[in-house]
């Protein structure tokens, strides 16, 4: 029964481990090449003013009909240009940075699973030991508990309620 | 009188010249900026293109309702890179062509100017060995006359016909 539990547990920080792993991969990724998108629309916008620029310095030297349908064209295309250059701001506020904060997030939560595991293995061991000592003399229960009592406190991680906590979070994290 | 008018051509003339030279100067930068342009605009569908294909790995791994979620912003993200490729193939037929094949027009037209500047220039000669002649014997009527016809046939450049043809074709093409 208690060999059971272990292994569920073990298996429940193995899927989390994978999780957070996938999460790294992928929104490393999705940053990279958002933050490429982002580039290379600040680069058309560059271009698009270089030509609002000479579209103009054209209009300049032509006949005053020519000149006026070249110079409305341009404000057109400048004012497309804005838009970019907000689209730009937006994506880099709303979307590359959001994405660069994973990357902290997700090593802090490899750092919690890590020190999970360990407290896991380390609870394992315990147990065993008890386990021997229950074996060794079974009517000896005061000092049985008492050890179990001092492993748990001891280990903040191994308690049940931390994993459901940090499952929660993933979940939480992934549907926002 | 006669001199007033020569002036006049040439004014004319350098005023043609200078037009030629102000459209070939123009219309190539706006044509390398257009290409350069259509170039950016490749490069971002591009890596559009990237972000569509990571999105859908990134999906694959997920969850049902999140998976789904991503899929529908995956296809109209590409729905919108397909746009960007007309747009960049428009932009390549119906603007980059035309402005190229402007070099090779201008060519001509400035090939044509040279040719009517140096029939100008011959005419101007021809006309003062004609006063010469004229001021040594001005009886001699039919002589000064047959040089004349002589000379305009001679030079199809050197017709007026000519230069309001060109004059035309610059104004029809400046507002087309």
């Amino acid at each position: 029964m208690m060999r059971r539990t272990l292994e569920n547990r073990n298996a429940q920080t193995k899927q989390l481990q994978t999780a957070v792993s996938n999460v790294e991969k992928h929104f490393g990724e999705l940053c990279q090449i958002f933050a490429a998108y982002v580039r290379k629309t600040a680069r058309l916008r560059d271009k698009a003013d270089l030509l609002v620029n000479e579209i103009n310095a054209y209009a300049a030297t032509e006949t005053p009909h020519l000149k006026l349908g070249l110079m409305n064209f341009a404000d057109e295309f400048a004012k497309l240009q804005d838009y970019r250059q907000a689209e730009v701001e937006r994506l880099e506020a709303k979307v590359v940075e959001p994405l660069k904060a994973y990357g902290t997030i997700v090593k802090m939560k490899r750092d919690d699973l890590k020190a999970t595991f360990t407290a896991r293995n380390r609870e394992a061991k315990q147990l065993t030991q008890l386990e021997r000592t229950r074996q060794r003399n079974p009517s000896d229960r005061h000092v049985i508990v008492g050890n179990r009592v001092v492993c748990q406190e001891m280990d903040p991680y191994s308690k049940p309620f931390y994993l459901f906590q940090f499952i929660h979070f993933l979940e939480k994290e992934s549907k926002s």
